[in-house]
């Protein structure tokens, strides 16, 4: 994979310009793409900045994503070839920091669950997850040191986990969604993905302008770890429960203190309800596209758009009244832990593009609006990955969090 | 005035029919429009549906809305002619309700405060307010009896003030906000001008799918009305002052007990950071448009982004902390009192169209998510309207109050 952080430091030590890191990625495109099928749209022509913190950094730019010189397809029929005027408020951002957004990735249609033609660059007979498959896929396969994507239930941190890659689902607006097409505006949430957790951090602290959120040279301590298995959103599969457990054990291992924490029930009764409020919403985000083109939508959607009619404003309000508890339930049980350390999926990616694998083990954090890390864990065959959650606000500590068990995993 | 309920009423008697409604609304269209300069856009050939809760009735949609068959040019040159490609989310709720998006009024570029040429149509020597100016001022003028707007700061009470319609801000994002070009996602809110309270509640009563919020031909009691005249936003005209008082007494007539009431200091200390709220995400909802046309921004909004770029995210944090802590302060003031009652603004709408006047006494309200109502008090010359603020949710109460005062007011 291409590391960002590495990139940078060639390009600051002379050994390497922006074009030529640009060129890289190119090159990379031209190898895996006919393979993995992650771009949606390639800038054939795309301006390398010569200077900025991010010059000589590709990105890919999930395809829900506005770009003012890059089609936004939205991964539906309905929008083939659209062209929006403006770029997304975080496209506009990575081109002040020197960054190329070089392509359009993949996307469930609407960042729906949908499955795309992408495969996963792991073992190409399996699903990358999505929604965010392209984003996902294209930084597994090396083609980018960086992309965008956005989760609405699991859609960052399940593809990250299934293609082995690292990725941050920030704090609830941490980063903006101007420009980005709404799914649920209550839970939609921009994430990173990068090929390990460094390069996420600093590309997050950059774009945010919060360079607290870089990971420093400094040994941030080790951290008190809530192990939680979220069993009120069902079993894990043996695998994915070996993984939780070598990485609690290298947490210890670098002196962190994990502890088994069952999540109070508060928390379970708003993991039930995420769908309540992101199928009550998105029946509004996309009123028009179910109104004019409801027969060209993809039929995941249409049956989802098509069930969620019924919903009640008043079952709507429970679910928010619901979600509002459980975040102050969750700050409470914050005050024990500096993260809690769970599952970023059920197990490996799913055999088949039939399916894009299942959110369960996301779902509940993306309506807290906590920030999650997805950590690679080191495994053969199919990656699976651990998350890595904090308080809202905290992406910092997520991220640094995840740097100590990874360097742990390394030197296990 | 064109009266929503009464156009409803004649349709449902059957002295009227959808497509006569509508075609009463392009006749005084003809007639005023050319006076008061309240449209960007007028839709040659906009079918009249038969059917439907809000058949029959034309709507003003501000010109930084979507609409998927009428260009949406922002105000701004940027945007002359673009064409979205879909309805935002409130445009197409109206289509399914069988309103009719009728035309495009005239809007401050972005949402901003650069004046448009919109003339007040109580005497159009004055400002109409802004940013929804056009919305307001063809309400006024009798051209249609319904119009969308936004909020940020006060571009729904204070133009409706000023130009002497009902309008009503509702609960923040109870009307979805998707396919509204943002300025502030943290106070962006939609909001709707009508003849009087009752249009106002009706229509939202049925866009939001909540008839709860409608005003019920029962007696909703007296209510207990804090009487708030925001010192710590500054000091408002003599005749807005007249006013206010004016409708305290009519409330009281009604019935209602009236208290006079001083906001705790953290509802003020709020109130100061909200320009930090607002143009530290502005400076993101518009980046594009700040990198890439920066001087073709009318000059208002220029300054007002040069000036953002040199906020920090600690200020930005900080004014949210401030913000969260007086949403609950504000919870507790409303165990004592059903709604509050203050200024709309600080006076008439300031004469030439230099200003769209100020909007002090509207931007704690906006920052707190409140819903808001402006209720026109019946005045010799140009109108004030004086502003009902219920506890966030509260919608049919803010509207119900209202409606008493509307009643005691006209009963004088």
């Amino acid at each position: 994979m291409l590391s960002l952080v590495d990139i940078r430091a060639r390009i600051e030590a002379g050994t390497l310009t922006p074009a030529g890191a640009v060129a890289l990625c190119r090159e990379a495109i031209a190898a895996q793409e006919p393979r993995i099928g992650a771009l949606a749209h390639l800038s054939p022509d795309a301006a390398v900045p010569a200077q900025g913190p991010l010059a000589g950094v590709a990105v890919g730019v999930k395809d829900i994503i506005d770009t003012a010189d890059m089609p936004t397809g939205m991964g539906a029929a309905i929008y083939a070839g659209w062209r929006p005027k403006a770029d997304a408020a975080i496209v506009a951002r990575l081109r002040a920091l020197g960054a190329v957004p070089l392509a359009k990735t993949t996307t469930c249609a609407f960042a729906g669950i949908d499955p795309t033609a992408t495969v996963n660059p792991r073992d190409t007979e399996h699903t990358p997850g999505g929604s965010s498959s392209g984003s996902a896929a294209a930084v597994a396969a090396g083609m980018l040191p960086l992309a965008l994507g956005t989760q609405t239930g699991g859609s960052v941190i399940r593809p990250a986990s299934f293609c082995g890659v690292a990725a941050i689902k920030p704090s609830f607006r941490l980063l903006p969604m101007v420009g980005v097409k709404t799914f649920s505006w209550a839970l939609d949430t921009l994430g990173l993905f990068g090929a390990g957790i460094r390069d996420v951090a600093h590309a997050l602290a950059l774009i945010s302008g919060r360079p607290e959120i870089d990971l420093g040279s400094e040994d941030p301590g080790a951290p008190r770890i809530g192990l939680v298995r979220q069993d009120f959103a069902g079993t894990a599969d043996p695998a994915a429960v070996a993984v939780l457990e070598r990485a609690a054990r290298a947490a210890e291992s670098a002196g962190a203190v994990v502890t088994d924490l069952a999540l109070p029930e508060p928390i379970s009764l708003a993991f039930e309800r995420h769908a309540i409020v992101q199928d009550f919403e998105a029946r509004q985000a996309l009123a028009w596209e179910y109104a004019a083109h409801r027969e060209a939508l993809p039929p995941i959607l249409r049956g989802q758009l098509d069930r969620a009619q019924a919903l009640t404003p008043a079952q709507y309000d429970d679910a928010r009244r619901h979600a509002h508890h459980a975040r102050r339930v969750l700050k409470d049980v914050f005050s024990d832990f500096d993260v809690l350390l769970t599952f970023s999926a059920p197990g490996p990616a799913p055999r088949g593009l039939g399916s894009t694998g299942d959110s369960r083990f996301n779902r509940l954090w993306t309506l807290m609006g906590v920030p999650c890390v997805n950590l690679p864990v080191p495994v053969d065959g199919l990656p699976i990955g651990v998350q890595v959650v904090a308080r809202f606000g905290d992406d910092g500590r997520a991220l640094s969090a995840a740097r100590t068990i990874e360097r742990a995993l390394a030197a296990a």
